[in-house]
């Protein structure tokens, strides 16, 4: 069952999971109509395949390793670096390691008009 | 004079400064039309007076120890933490110590609707 949503205002915790790190799943922090933080946690060599956002978003690498592939190039993410990615970037993410990533989605009304999905059950589908 | 900004694609580095945060300056990281991060650096006991942004923007403490001070109340931020602050909401910082936020704005047409000011050289006064 997804956790609920933290609100506006509510103190959030992107602080590295360290040794818990293996055992923990991705999940949607916050949303609201415009914006919408997820926190993603890929295993080593675990992949998100290709998908494109309308909006803009933001990838900050938290904790470990990873990739981000666009038909641009590659980039890779360590501890406290992180990306600016146009609207509609194909992109996909590749675990070099376990890690974890803070992805913030520009929303138009609530929705990200996800192409392809992170895995992440968002908005619609969770209570807000 | 401003650094250059950086572009979208660009690994840009949030890494704690660490015992460089006292010589560190704030910059504006990155500014499209629809989004701007800033890097505030404060200094203990500084205060970012009260200021609104038109939409809705995240605050997340890098290192250091901040407060988040809003008509509703006061949130007390260390490393890890942040907070999403709705469209308008006035509000102030308190750097409890030496401390690096990472302030995302959303804008309209490269437009933050500031009310007040972080003290940052912003969008329309540094090149892009």
């Amino acid at each position: 069952m997804a956790l609920p949503h933290a609100q506006p205002m509510d103190i959030i915790s992107v602080n590295p999971l360290g040794d818990q790190l293996p055992q923990s799943v991705s999940t949607s922090l916050i949303k609201t109509d415009r914006m919408q933080l997820l926190h993603l946690v890929l295993r080593a060599h675990q992949d998100v395949p290709d998908h494109r956002v309308d909006d803009e978003c933001t990838i900050h690498c938290l904790e470990g390793e990873v990739e981000i592939v666009t038909p641009g190039g590659v980039r890779q993410l360590r501890p406290g670096n992180l990306v600016l990615l146009p609207g509609k970037e194909k992109h996909a993410l590749r675990a070099r390691t376990d890690c974890a990533v803070l992805y913030t989605l520009l929303l138009d009304r609530g929705d990200a008009g996800h192409g392809g999905g992170t895995g992440v059950r968002t908005a619609s589908d969770t209570p807000s």
